[in-house]
């Protein structure tokens, strides 16, 4: 197989540890107003409304968003599922501003390195522009260009926002492969003709909880992404 | 004077020398053909069709387009004046994409480097976001975003490009700062509320036909890049 010009990848879940960093972050703004909570629950609340909020502008025509605007909808609908109130407008702001720290899988920054020799590398995520830009620099991700729902106006699964990343730089959707770690955003991007690639995060929700291999067919599969690197020859 | 939270760039004349770049492109590809032209008057004829294609989508309702078709349509428009013909469509796409093949000043890159310790780094350049990622990977530019026309669907000194730029990274304009070799482009910039800084490129457009210092007010006015590092104490 000939290497990709472009690897995209998405990035809740696939370079970063959303789950753990989430939980830590919550704690660190909640647990000084006196709450004691199950913080890892409270992360899994907070990402169980993200799809539903997407939804929204995805099939139901609200105006798009960043997703920082969404989670910030998302983080006021939990709180009081958890019985959370009187936290300050700076401390929300600072709360919600907590999907800009997340931390990153140990492989993902050593293997962008490594496929940006010889490929270009962009984030085709649902995030915004300055939360992708965030997570680089506290990462080191070395991106070549933020790409995504951005980009596109719109949030993936949609074709428009594979399209777009791959028109940004002036590629067929056949010298593009989208690296995930969930099938569903692999089988999209197949869909629309771009290249496949997956890597194992089967502990993302929690252990066990994630997807040890694809279950859609896809180009290549690495245990990490050191190791799809690795068996493209790079 | 606080640093900026991000630093905005222009890239055509202030970070790369598209000058010199694009006589030694034009002469690779047109010389084999039998063509002695004076390149350095094919690259200032090319380069000199530059705004008037921008004005067409800036001000005469033309819908937007990436600044590689410009330069493909001002290539189309100059090559009969040199009375150059007969070139083959690889040929032309090849030279067209001389602009993706620029070389940086010296203290371009050094300076970046120096700036993103502190700040976030952008162009905010009339160039397509693949041109920017083809200059940036030539030259190890290490950009946060590509930010700039393709983003805001216009050219500078339209406001949206400058304002979209901030928007995208969610800063105010205020704690943004423009640094360009072109008084023009600065003083939309601070009309805009971006702060402003000046880098000294006074052969750009030949030896003694360049910027050797700001025609206007600015907040920093360095002889290159890195001097402009260091006079904002970075």
């Amino acid at each position: 197989m000939t290497v990709p010009k472009a690897f995209f990848f998405d990035v809740f879940g696939t370079l970063v540890d959303w789950r753990t960093s989430i939980a830590r972050e919550a704690e660190a703004t909640l647990k000084p107003l006196g709450y004691a909570l199950d913080w890892l629950a409270f992360a899994d609340a907070w990402r169980g409304e993200y799809q539903s909020a997407m939804d929204e502008i995805r099939y139901k025509g609200r105006t798009f968003e960043k997703l920082d605007v969404l989670h910030r909808g998302n983080l006021e609908k939990i709180l009081p599922r958890f019985k959370v109130s009187g936290v300050s407008e700076a401390q929300l702001r600072h709360l919600n501003l907590g999907w800009h720290r997340l931390d990153a899988w140990p492989d993902s920054a050593p293997g962008l390195t490594r496929l940006k020799r010889q490929s270009m590398v962009a984030p085709v995520s649902n995030g915004n522009i300055s939360l992708m830009v965030a997570l680089a620099r506290r990462n080191g991700f070395p991106w070549d260009a933020i790409l995504g729902s951005e980009i596109a106006h719109d949030f993936k699964p949609k074709p428009r926002v594979y399209l777009a990343a791959c028109e940004a730089l002036d590629l067929p959707p056949g010298e593009c492969m989208m690296v995930a770690a969930h099938s569903s955003d692999l089988a999209q991007a197949a869909k629309n003709g771009l290249r496949t690639g997956h890597i194992a995060r089967p502990n993302e929700h929690g252990p066990g909880k994630g997807e040890p291999a694809p279950t859609v067919p896809v180009d290549v599969a690495g245990a990490n992404l050191v190791d799809l690197a690795s068996k493209l020859g790079i």
